[in-house]
């Protein structure tokens, strides 16, 4: 039953883009899957990204436990983005200890920083 | 006054993703801006994205008069995606003629459209 991941249109490189966001409609996070991550992601029902840096599947959460829950699977009009629904467990999606990964907003040509650190990420992510 | 720009973490074909996102939390569409666009975007206050597929600058509803109107522009932990949260002018981001690309979920192992055709694609484009 994997039809549906024949109809994504991979890169050359065998993967998608991945947007995260919660149910809430915050975006939380941008990241790439590869055909075997997505069909972890629709089986075991929480992200699992493919982490380009470390060449590895990527389970979402696996260090510092703030796994996504799916809710829902989307795809774009030509079949080369993801979109997930999440939950984010633990309310933090981003290894800077904040909700998203966007956190600083373009402001008179800079950027700034517009939210805060909720948890300190020695914390997250200590053995 | 363009050294937010070098802060962006370019691919190695000096792209960058980029999601747009209404104000309403609505995740519309995913696409690509290279430098020249990003400035234009931020200068012009309307979403202008790079079109991979015909290497040229594409300002968005240039056809179709969907324009997407800037609201804020954000930018991720380690720099290499940007979120625009916009004012989608005609509701139709999707040249489907749909308020977002994003219109087909996974149910059963199959893609199935959820939204509506706001507008025939062929009225959106005709000259």
């Amino acid at each position: 039953m994997s039809a549906w991941l024949d109809e994504i249109r991979w890169t050359d490189d065998g993967l998608v883009p991945v947007i995260a966001q919660t149910s809430a409609g915050k975006v939380v996070m941008f990241a790439w899957m590869n055909r075997e991550s997505l069909a972890l992601t629709q089986e075991t029902g929480y992200a699992v990204y493919w982490s380009r840096s470390r060449q590895r599947l990527w389970r979402k959460g696996e260090e510092s436990g703030n796994q996504q829950k799916i809710i829902k699977i989307s795809v774009d009009c030509d079949e080369d983005v993801i979109l997930l629904e999440i939950e984010q467990q633990g309310g933090i999606a981003c290894h800077t200890g904040r909700e998203s990964c966007f956190y600083r907003t373009l402001e008179n040509n800079q950027w700034v920083t517009n939210s805060a650190v909720l948890k300190d990420p020695a914390e997250m992510y200590k053995q």
